[in-house]
Parts: C-alpha cells; sequence; structure tokens
C-alpha cells in the first residue's frame, strides 16, 4: 500500500520543507519533489502543514488504584488522542497487584491493552510496591523489555505511590548502570500535608483549597532534592509537570551546571486558571483539581519562557482522563460536603495538548513552529528512546503523519473536543487549527477530522536505553 | 572590687586599641588611656592581646543518650574551656525522659548544672521526642525563658533524634512567630543510610568507612533543604558544622539571594585530616569519628575562605566529649571488631577552639584578628541574643576577659591542653599562643595559664530572642 | 583640656553603649560609666546618641576647572559639613595648572587649603594630565606624602578628566604595587554621548533631558569593565556614586566572585527624584543636574538594599556645591535657551549626608543604626587609611564626635541646612533628627545646632596605603 | 542531470538516516528508500557518511590591507575548502579603498570573485572607513543585497580596522532595525597594546611573545562590552573566535539571562598548542600568529565543552592564508630580527576545519556527530540566513553534499591537505576520515577525493535578515 501526501508544508524541528510524502506500508519512504506514481492513496496537503504525529509523554490510561482497582477511562477512549494529532502515548504501568513490574509490564501489554489501544503506546514503570533488591533487579529486565524508563512518585506520602530517598537513590543508581532515565513527580509531601491539614483543620474543604495548599517552594524543594541525585549519581532525570517559576528555575540552574536534567510541563499548566477551581459548583470545580495544581499568570507565563528557551523540554499531557462518578468521590458523607482531600488527582489532556500548544503558543506568536514540534514530538520520542522510529518525518521512520489545517477555528467543547469523559476542562477555549487527517504507521485514523481508526490499531513500541538526557552527561 | 588590665591591645572586630580596661565587680567599667586608681589588682598586660572570652555556639556536655543515661564528659569537665579562653558555652539540652523541653530545661539548670559548670553557659533546645502542638506551644515558652534558639536533627533516621520535614517545617513556622532562631544539623540521612549500608554489606567495618561513606552531597542535600525551609517561612537558620565546599556553596548562594541563613564550621574540618581515621589501632581510629565527617584538604581550604568570604559566620566547637569507654562501644562482639556504624559520633573541642583558629589561621596569615574576634566571639554572642553582655570588650559587658600571649610555643597534648579525657585529637599539633589570663564576669579563673576556677563560677545566661539571623531578613 | 560627654548612648557599628566619653586634648581619653573629674567641661548627651563624626569618602571644593579656574564654592563654605555632622571630607586634588599630582597635593596642602578649612580633610589624587611614566612615577610619592587613594574619570571623553584604558591599568597596575585604592567615575562616555547628541540633534536642550540620555546600561558597563581591570590587576577598586540596579549587580556578582571591589553610593540617588529636572523654571531644574543622573524609584530602592546587603559599603555626597552663576552657564547664547549639555554637573550634598540617611533611613526604620555608623563613618574611614583615627568612638581616635538628638523634627531649607550657595536640593524635605553638638578633635564646632567654629579649625590627615579594600584579596 | 546518491548514511542535526539521495539539477530532488530511476548519475555511499556541505562562518580570502592592497591568498586558492568538504564560504568585504561598503560588495562580487571563486559564497559588510549617517544609511542596503550580517573590529586600535563604542552603538542600533546581524571581534586593544608594548620595551620580540601579551582577561572584557552592547539595543550579536574560558563564561552567563548573544570558537583554538610559537625557526613559529591568540589546554579543553553546552554555537575557520613572504614582513630591519609585534594576523583553515572537528572531536567521542552537523552546517547557515538552502540535506536545498568516508587515515600535509599556502598550521596531525566525494548544487567538484571542479564554480549567495540570533530575542 503506497499513499502520497502531497502539496504540503512538512515542518521539521530546524524549518519547513515544501515537499511530498510518499508512505510506503508502515513507514516513510520517500520525501521529495513531485514523487512520481503509481500509487494507492494521494491525499492533497495543500495549504496544510504535515508534521510528524505527536508522541506524548505522560498518559495515564487505566490506571491502578492502590486497591488494585482501576481509575482513570480506559484505553477504548484513547481513540480521542489520535483526533487531537497524537499518535503515540507513553502510558504508565504500576505494578499489579501481587506481580512484578515485569510481569505487570507483561500484563498491560499482552492482556490489559491487547486490542483495546488506538494510537502506539510505549510504558514507563512505576513502582509502588518496592521489595529492596528484588525491585532493582528488575531495572536491567525492563530495559531489555523496552521500557528503558522508569517514574517515581516522590509525593504522596502515606500511599504505596511514595517513594522516600532511599528507594529513590537506589534505582537511580541501578537505572544509571543500564540506560534507564529517571522521571519524577516531585513536590514535597510534608509541606503539601501541612498546608493542606492547615486548611481542613481551619474548616475549609472546598476545592479550591487544592491549590491554595500546593505552595510552589514544596514542588522546587522537592525537585531541588531529585535534582540533586541525580547530579550525584550521574543518571538523568526527567522532572516531570513542573507547574511554576520556582520549580523551573532549579531546573535551570542546575542545567547550567552540567546537570544531567531535562523538564516536561503540561499543556493545562501553560493556559488554564486556578480560579476554575473557586466555580461554587464542586461538582464543577473538581475538573481541574490535579497535582501540581493550576497556577496563576506570572507561572503560566515563565513556562511559555521556560519552553523557549530550553529550561523545559517536553509538553506532555500528563493525562488523567478521570470520570465525573470519581472525581465525586470526593464527596465526605461525614461532613456532608466535598473534601478537597478526597478528589482524585488528574486532568485529562492528551487529546488537547498539541491543540493548546498551537492555539495559545505557535498561532499566538508566542512559539515557533520548530519548537512546537521539538518539545511535542522530537524530544519526547527521544527521551523514551523511540526516535527516530516516532517524533519525526524522515526516511524509515514510522509514518505517523498529521496533517494540520492551520486555518480552522473553532470553541472547544467535548463534540468537538473528545476525550472520553462527560467534561471537558477546556470548555469553551478558543481553538486554531487542528488535524484533519492522521495516519498511525501508514494507515489514515483521522479522516476530515473524524476518526475512523479501530481499537487496537496502536502498537506497544519498545523503547531503547540511553535515551537523550543521557547526551547530557559530560563527555 | 576593681581590676585593671593595662599596657594590653584590645582586640575588636573592627581593630586594635592600645587602652587599659577597668573591671569594676562583674562588668567593664571603663576603657581608657592610663586610668587612674585606686584598684584592688592590677594585671599587666604588656606584649599581650586582650579580646573577649570565646563563645561557643556548639558544645555538647553530659548529653543524654536515647536511653536517658548520659554521654560524653559532665559539666565537670567544662573548666578546661576557659583555658582555651572560653568563658560562655552554648550547651544543648534535649528532653529529659518524660520531661518537656521547658521543664527539662529548668532541669538543666536548676538540676543537673547547679554548682557545677565552669564558665558561663546559655542552651539550645534540642527536641527529641516530638508531641505536636504541645511542643509547638513551648517555642514561646523556651524564649521567655531565655532559650531563643533550637537546633533540629535532620539526620539519625530511626533515631528519636531525626526530625522529619512535618515536624521541622512546624517549628519554623513557629519559632519565626516568637523570634527564635532555628540551627540544624544537616545530612540526608537516606543518602548517607545508603552508603554506610552498601559498605557495611560488603564487609567493611573500619573506622575510615565513616568518612568514606559520608558524602558531600548528602550533607550539601540536606542543608538546601533546610535553607528552602527557612527561606519559604521566613525562619532564620544557622547550618551548624559546615564541612565542605558543596555545602557551602548552598549557604553562599543562598545568602546572596537574600535568604535568611547563616553556617557554622568547627575547628576540626578547617586542620584535621580524615585519614588519621586510617590509624590501623581501632581505638585510636574512632577518635575522629564525627558527623559530618573530617574532610580533605581541598573542603578544608574551602572553609578558610568561607569563614573570610562571609560565607560562613561562626566558628563553634560541636564539642562532644566522649570519653574512651564510650568510643569503645563501637566494638561489635557478634563480628569481632569494631563497627565504624556503632561508634558514637563525636569529637572533644570547645577548649581548642580559639587556638586552633589562632594557630592556623591568625598566626600563618590565614585570617586577620578581626575576623578572629567576629566569629568566635562577637557573631555567636549575636546569634544567641547574648551580645553586649558577651562577645564583646566595651563598658557595660561582662568582664570576660582573655589576655593572650602571642608569643607563646607549645605542642599539642592532653597535659597542656586538656579536655576532660584521656586523648587529644590535636595531639602532636604545633600550637602558637594561648591564654594567659582569664576573668569570667571579672574573676580571674585562668591564671599563668593555669586554672584557678572554681566549679559553679558559670550561671546560665539567658538570650534574647530576634538574634542576629534576623537582621537577615528584607527591612 | 579635659571634656567629659555623659549620659549619653553612643552608637557603633556593632550596636549601642550607654556610657560616658572623656576627652582629653584631641583625643579620647576613656569610656566608661560614671567617670570621675575633675573635667573642664561637661555636656550632658541625655537623651542623644554619641557617634563619630562623619567621614566623607567624596567631596568636591574649590574644584579646578580644566581651564584651571575653581569651580564649586571655596573652602570658606566646608564649615556647613560639621553642621551636618561631618567632620573629615575627603576632598580631590587635580594637577594644577602645570604641576605635577605631588605639586598640586603639596599646594592644595598648604596654599589653597590653609586656614580655610573647617573640617579636617584628607585627599584622592585626581589625574588630569597625564605624562606617561612620569605620572605613574608619582604614585609611590602620593601613597608617601598621605595620599593613598586615586580617582580617575572613565566618563568625560574629549576632556581632561577622561583616562582611557591605557591610563586606566598602568595607573592600577602601579597601583597595586604601592598599595594605593582606585576610585572610578564609571560611566561609558559614548554610550551616553550617543544619547545626548541625538537628544539634541532633534531639538531637545532642556534640563530633564540630562536624565534621560544616561541610561543605566552605560554606567553599568563601565563598571563591569573597571571590575574586570580590578581582577585583572589585583587593584582594589571602589566605584564611587553607584545609581542603579544594573550598575550595582555589576558589583554584587563581581564580590560574589572574590573581586577586589567595592562601591559608593549618594544620598541623591537614595531619595531624590528625577522629575525635579522637569521643573519648568529651568534655573531651578539645574540645581539637579548631576551625573549619574538622579534615577527612578525601583533603582532608588534597589540602592537602600544594595547598602543594607553589603553590595555598597559607603555613602559618600559626591559634594559638587556649584553656586547659581556657575549652573547658569549652560544658557546657550546661539539657541537662546539652556542647554542640558553645558550645565556645569553636581549637587551640593556634603552637609546633608548624614541627615539624609537618617531621615529616610534610619527613622524609618529602612537602616540599622549600626549600619548608619559603618557607611558613614567606619567604612570611608577605612577605606581611605584614615581609621582608627577618624570613623570610630574608642580610645585613643581623634576626638570627633556628633552629639545627635533624634527627636529633632524639621523642613530642609537653606537656613536650617545652609551649604554655602544660594540654593537647597533638599529643599522640603522632611528632617527627623539633628546634630546638636559637634567636637573636632576635641573642639566643639558645633554648638545647639549652630556653628561655632573658626576656618582653619580642620587639618589634613594622612591616609595609610592598603586601606580597606585590599582586605578583599585573597589571603 | 540527476544524480542518485545510494547506500549512504545521513547525517542530520538529530540522528541518522539510512537513505538514498536524488539530486535533480542544482537541488535535492528526493529522499528515500530505493528510489526508482533513471539517473544520469548513480554515486554509491555505501559505508559513508553523507552530509551537508559544510558552511564556513568566518573566510577572509583576498582581503585588503588598510593601505588597499590585498593580503591573503586569492580567491583562486579557494577550491581548497571544498576538498575539505565545505561548499560555502562568508567571506568579508571591508571597503575598497574610496568605495562605500554597498560599493565595495558589489565590486567584490561582480569584478574581484568573478569566475574565481569555487565554493558558493555570502558576504560579511566589514566597515573600515566610518562616515557616520551615509555608514549608517548603507545597512538597509546591504540587507537588500543579500548582506545581512556586519563584522566590527574592536581590536587593532589606532588602525582603520578599529570601531569605537560609538561607532559600534549606531551600527547595532540600525542593524537591529533591519534583521542585520552584528560580529564582532572582542578584544580590549589597550589592554594588549600595554601587554605588548611592555615587552617589546623590555626587548622582547619573539613570536612566543604574541601568545604572552594577550591575556584572556582582554578578550573578556571586550566581550563583556558587545554582550551588554546587544543587550541595551536588542541587536543580535555573534562574538567570534573565542578562544578561551573567561570569554566564554560571559556568553554563557549572558545567554541564561537570555541575551541574544552567540559564539563561535575555531579550529585551531580546540586542538593547536601556543607552545608552536617557541619555534626557534622564527620563519616556522610565525605560522601560529593569529588573534586571539592560540591557548593553553585547560581553554582548550573548555572550548570543546562549550561548544557541546551551546555556549558556543559554530565553529567557524577564521581562515587567513597568508602567504609566507607576508608572514616575514614581521622581520624587522632595523632590530635585525623578527617583531611579533609587526607580523600579519592570521592562520588558514577553511578547509581543514572539518576535518579538525572529525578527527579531534566525533572520532574521539568528543562531540556527537549531530553536533558537528549543528555547528558546521545548520547553525552557520542560520546565523547568515542562508538555510534552508545551505546547511542541511533535505528536499529542495542546495544539493551541496560531502560523502565522508570515516575509515580513511592520515596525516597532515600539504599534500594530503593542502590550503594554497606553502605551510601547513596543522603539519603531522593525525587524521581520521576525509571527504571523498563533493557536490556542489549537484556538480561533483571534488571526487576520489581529488578536487575536480574549476574556478568560478562558486556562485554569491545572498543572505535573508533576522537571522538565528534574532530567534533569541523574547517573544
Amino acid at each position: 500500500m503506497k499513499t502520497l501526501i502531497k502539496n504540503g508544508t512538512i515542518l521539521t524541528t530546524t524549518g519547513e520543507i515544501k515537499a511530498d510524502i510518499l508512505v510506503d506500508g508502515e513507514q516513510i519512504a520517500a520525501i521529495g519533489k513531485d514523487l512520481q506514481g503509481p500509487f494507492d492513496k494521494e491525499i492533497d496537503a495543500a495549504g496544510k502543514y504535515v508534521f510528524p504525529g505527536g508522541v506524548d509523554n505522560h498518559a495515564h490510561f487505566e490506571a491502578l488504584n492502590t486497591d488494585g482497582k482501576t481509575t482513570n477511562a480506559g484505553y477504548e477512549t484513547t481513540w480521542c488522542t489520535l483526533l487531537g494529532g497524537t499518535t503515540t502515548i507513553v502510558d504508565f504501568c504500576t505494578n499489579e497487584p501481587g506481580m512484578s513490574l515485569c510481569e505487570s509490564i507483561d500484563y498491560r501489554i499482552n492482556t490489559r491493552a491487547k486490542g483495546r489501544v488506538s494510537p502506539d503506546f510505549a510504558l514507563h514503570a512505576c513502582c509502588v510496591d518496592y521489595r529492596g533488591e528484588e525491585s532493582l533487579a528488575e531495572v536491567e529486565k525492563l530495559v531489555e523489555m523496552g521500557v528503558p524508563t522508569m517514574k517515581l512518585f516522590l509525593a504522596y506520602k502515606g500511599t504505596a505511590l511514595y517513594m522516600d530517598d532511599t528507594k529513590l537513590l537506589a534505582f537511580m543508581k541501578e537505572a544509571r548502570k543500564h540506560g534507564m532515565t529517571m522521571m519524577v513527580h516531585a513536590e514535597n509531601p510534608d509541606v503539601l500535608d501541612d498546608a493542606r491539614d492547615s486548611a481542613a483543620a481551619e474548616g475549609h474543604y472546598e476545592p479550591k483549597y487544592h491549590y491554595m495548599t500546593r505552595p510552589q517552594w514544596g514542588e522546587a524543594e522537592s525537585v531541588s532534592k531529585a535534582v540533586r541525585f541525580a547530579t550525584a549519581t550521574g543518571c538523568p532525570l526527567c522532572v516531570v509537570h513542573v507547574s511554576c517559576e520556582e520549580a523551573g528555575e532549579v531546573i535551570k540552574e542546575a542545567r547550567a551546571k552540567g546537570a544531567p536534567v531535562m523538564g516536561e510541563t503540561c499543556p493545562h499548566y501553560l493556559v488554564l486558571d486556578p480560579h476554575l477551581m473557586d466555580n461554587p459548583d464542586w461538582k464543577q470545580a473538581v475538573h481541574w483539581i490535579c497535582s501540581p495544581p493550576l497556577r496563576e499568570e506570572p507561572d503560566r507565563e515563565y513556562l511559555w519562557k521556560a519552553l523557549n528557551n530550553d529550561t523545559l523540554s517536553i509538553l506532555g499531557s500528563d493525562n488523567s482522563s478521570i470520570p465525573q462518578y470519581q472525581k465525586e468521590w470526593g464527596f465526605d458523607e461525614e461532613l456532608g460536603c466535598v473534601d478537597f482531600r478526597k478528589v482524585p488527582n488528574g486532568c485529562p489532556g492528551a487529546p488537547d495538548r498539541l491543540n493548546v500548544c498551537w492555539s495559545y503558543g505557535v498561532a499566538k506568536g508566542k512559539m515557533t513552529k520548530e519548537k512546537f514540534v521539538e518539545i511535542n514530538m522530537e524530544y519526547p520520542a527521544k527521551v523514551n528512546g523511540l526516535y527516530p522510529r516516532k517524533g519525526t518525518i524522515q526516511v524509515g521512520s514510522d509514518a505517523d503523519i498529521v496533517i494540520f489545517d492551520p486555518e480552522y477555528r473553532g470553541t472547544w467543547s467535548l463534540e468537538s473536543n473528545p476525550n472520553g469523559l462527560t467534561y471537558q476542562p477546556y470548555e469553551g477555549c478558543e481553538q486554531i487549527g487542528r488535524a484533519e487527517t492522521v495516519l498511525l504507521r501508514g494507515k489514515v485514523v483521522v479522516d476530515d477530522a473524524k476518526y475512523v481508526g479501530q481499537p487496537g490499531d496502536g502498537q506497544f513500541i519498545p523503547g531503547k536505553p540511553y535515551g537523550m538526557a543521557y547526551d547530557l552527561l559530560e563527555k
């Protein structure tokens, strides 16, 4: 099957190219002027931008609660990400009850995900059941299985997610040996618990106390610790979902000193206002409860700059598509009202990531198109060892291609931007541009901005070790 | 009782003054040229330097083990500090078994110390039995009792000493309200435990593994955390016993940004070599086991510079005069050898502090006499709210006066430099200069370099809140 | 002649002392409690602060124009500084026409100043007639003559004042050899000329174009150059009249890196608004034309902080008491209006310096009394090699003493705050506190806030080399 | 004419691609797997790397002396650069005697260079005859002529090359308006002259005094000035031939603060030792006299790191192919010996640049292949507005292609590495890899490592304004 995408303008991290693209089977076979047929199919991309399918470094689908039940929407909703131009997600795999990480990875790929995922996917291992040497010994095997990244939670003390310094250090030393890259959710739990418990002690349970009790310095302190661990162990680090200047500056200073550290931020930290949580209807307000919390405008503006000046290198969605009924677990029967501490944390966003970045970044002159491709495709693919198979339009790469109409104008709604849930955090936002056609390994899965693929189109894509953050180690 | 000290050269933090000093009772009554009598006593200080009695920010005497038994030498050995020119020590008060901090302070002053202490003394409160609100409520009372400083251990996880971030944060917020200054022993316990346990797991128990398993970055990481807590809470902080460049640089950068942070180092970090612990005779080697550990020369040289450029502001002894038999608790019966992990940590040094600083600093041209007075007298007195009663030679201050013979030459030994123990960590070091006469509140307690005072000469000196570190808060 | 100052509160750089001061002849003979007589004279300082007479690092009196004629007010107006509490000024000595610097110094001390100066004075050499080796050879002799400081102008290109990099470098290398401290007026002349010539080319001649055409970065660039020269040559540097954050930050960063650099600012940069130059009456507006120019509030606030955090170390007046008729030389006959480029630069301020600093700093809680004494007395005396003879109240020092009434309230006017001119730049400002009695070397020269001294009371005070800035060189 | 390059591995700034390249006429028409013919010519690149032809940001050919006579080798020697894999040079155009810059550009393109240049070329304007408004008015026209860059000399005071701050400022302000990028040779002439004149005064004339009298701080000071001018005017700046850490750190700090500043270094600063100038045969020693001078190893190692961490962004040759007889102008008849001050400054290097970078960087593991392409092709093309026509292998770009044999081993000699002169500064160095085939706009000009092209193959390539350094301006 040969497909020709013609007349488009290809966007790369170094500029624009006017050229046709020949897809042969699942790969890109050629890029050229006036490529000659015969072709099985031609797509006219005149007036459109053509860029690599998005790679989302950070997506939680079908997550497991600490009681082993799944939370978040299931894989059947992942088709929405294709509509948003993202063709590869890096999902998380925590320990299934009673299973090792390797077993859990295997179970997730071959059982949970089997026939259910729409985009391609890779996995971060995420230990929630640390068993010392036994867990450490898994690092090498994970890398061999195509999982060269691990995510650890430095927050949520008191839950299975929490990894203390001993565990963090042990994993980082081991990861370094095998080319694994460490990712961390960095918030100092004691600092945050102090604030949230004080608020609750004073009778404040409303959703807005979520953002009022997660001070920036609690995030920065934890980032600072993780950065020092990375420097000391030599284990490359990616700090995910950086939400504020104070944390960003820690990363900036570390990078200036040569530390092997990268940072990610997320679309909601760029554009959404924390005061959305002031909504008196608590069932609405809880939609924006995520951690770290949304921040005020100065932090949001800082993050745009941080992406532009290479302080932060990746835009990940941190997609947590939590159904409304789960959000409402936040209601406390005893109190007779919502308790922000009990609301599951997380915002959806994998389908919205590229559109937010384009609409509020590229289209507003706050970001170049080159940077757009870099932070949304190339760098996430490189950090996860998926490049150049994913994250670039070049000969030999998977034909994951977005044909993007920059002229589209719309307004965010569940209808225009489905996410598998019954609410849309960006509801009412202005949208500029959208994916019109999307190919996944050569197959058209979005056509005329409508999903035309099938569950199970997506495959597990093994990552290679020694991802991009390893390049920061001194030569 | 009027005493005239005549013909001396007074050293101050701003220079030298050739003048006589008239002591009337316990205070300095006048400083002048050719002061006229009659006087009860005259001391000729011709050819000598006259400076304020040393104030030691950091001395552990008659400490309590976590089982409530005392460790370290008792107060009866404190006369040695007078011989070394130190007239005020700031000792520590941990919780007596079953007592609150306030009760413990009272017990220490009025029972333990009663009639037994030779120099004057103040106290740092040191919580080892945190009881939430009950403990926090003590902060205000401690300040009222004349204890405006608290020392917390961020190291030694798994013991009662250890204070986690929740407790640190709670105490700092409370301290800020009442003008209390926070001091911390900053070493990340998980980082250190990882290293020491790895060493032990590989069969390494010798004393030298003490310094080999306490990496600088473990210290720096903890300092970094404490500094951020100080900045966030506004609670002024003094990081005690900074031992290395990596930790010092954290303080330097914080101060440059305006953080209310000060640092202390100790004489042993300035001059003693960690390879002393390589001594094959373990009963000797253990003498130098203290935490943080002794460091190699580059760190030692850094510390001299750090004192000179105001990165570090105080020289404290961290005196822990641990008797030989206690040091030997490090012998592990089961292993049949010493286990560095079981050796009580600490070096004596209160009697040696000024002599080390003069011999290796002032006499070698590495430190000015002004700086000597600043870091050993003025600043420790100010940080602890004891100034100008202590730490300066000026009219109205306590007549704590050292008449120092800069021509003296000697070699460190237990005889020349007693410390109440049977070993002397500075044994064999070259000494230049020594205190010839020392007055404590007007009373001659050292005469002709011999102790002539009596147990109980020393009094508890209440400190005032809002010590020097509060001056760093932005006006 | 013995004078007792009793019941006062002495202010020092380290705190306050309640004690009497005995003056015997020209020096302080004793400081004590209840000093006993007989005394020739007693001054009751109850309720008053007693501090050392001010030392002004930077005063231009009886300056020479490049044509050899004097500008600024003459020495006969220096009595006003005593009224303002300043007992020592460091004046400037440029080359007298046809004379070497050494000859000019001699001429100034023994001819110009003879019998005409009211306060004591020291001198900065200021080369305006560079003759290569001949000039360099004077450095050693100047030091021997008691002039251990030199001031060079890096601005005013095209005039005799201007010293290019070749001359600056040559002088700094020579100065380093002999313990001389270099001071610079740092503004990049090309940057400023570009702006002023552009303004003039567009027909803008009003006084306000003075401040509009001297951008901060022109100052910072020149400071940056001077700092690098200091670092490279090892010649300690004092950057005078720092006016803005951008220049201050250069000094702050240099000091953090260990450069032998200090900075001075002036009272007018702390409190006066550049919009005073917007006054439509040009004969008024020109009063505030000085260089660097007055800056907007953010820079003014920065300077207060810079003094408090030791970025800047000295408050000097940069007194240039330019008579009204000289200011009016700015009128351009051809243009028929004032031309800001022709107005002599400079503001008076030596008599106002301490009052401004106290009224707007100490009395407003923006500066401690300790810092007040440090930047106005101790540090300027030390930098100029005059300490401890000047700049401190201690036994053996010159009895230059201010008895200051903190309760005084007034409004700045020529009557209350004479400066020898017919205008007062601080006119209308609120004054808090004033010198009530001033002694110069034991002689009362201000009594009941009135000048009671005589021309010629002042003496030349030779400075010692290797002043305070040399302490910044690494040991 | 269609040419297929098959079986090669294409190197890009983001990785490697195994694909064929179809050249159609002068451009790249397609990149693909198994591209199908018919083709006029096939080149088998199996086992070879294929990368874009080098773009040399900095080449002096047929330069003009200040007396209007040409120095350096003429354009007829430029074929050597093709042999070294460089297909585009950015040459310099100073004022021809009596001509404006625009006239000189026209004259150089259409008369001097006509039919004589082998590689393609662009031009930097270089003013040596500043005529105020007249010169400034040329900026806009130069941009229109395809010359969007200007190089100014901040060194060489006393010659026509020297541009003082007034001229620098005026040009930068004008350049900013029209999208021109400023380049500077940054060395403080007064600092250097002082050192060199001192050396000469002491009778030192040997070549080695060249490097002994150009201290790093003289370079850093000038860079520091230029950086501040760039920040203040907003005019993007490229500091050429950065030779040392002290200067590099200025750039690093500036970039961290967001200044629009980039830096270039040169191959000789990376690998050549200054002690080559110690050669007792002065006719040899003078070969390495260039400015800034070669530096010792720590600076050389710093530069490798600076390229890797994006402190410096471009490797330019600063090619100055000065014939032996011109180098010998350094002989002083009067002295009867060489005088280092009279030796024309400059080293050849345009033909050697890529080989040095590959042999000592890529082949030694000190630089990635991606970085090699970035600093030698992509970034120089982007800074000069030549991208994507030059500097990349992508569809639509000029078919300037190097087929590089990484297996080649050789030793630098005039024969293997001709440069149009009679000496080779890298003589005897070890070479790893070389260009085997080079295409210039589709024409094979190097075949089997031999030049097969013709004078006049090269064309003037106009650059576009708002080059890469403009991207650093805040969005």
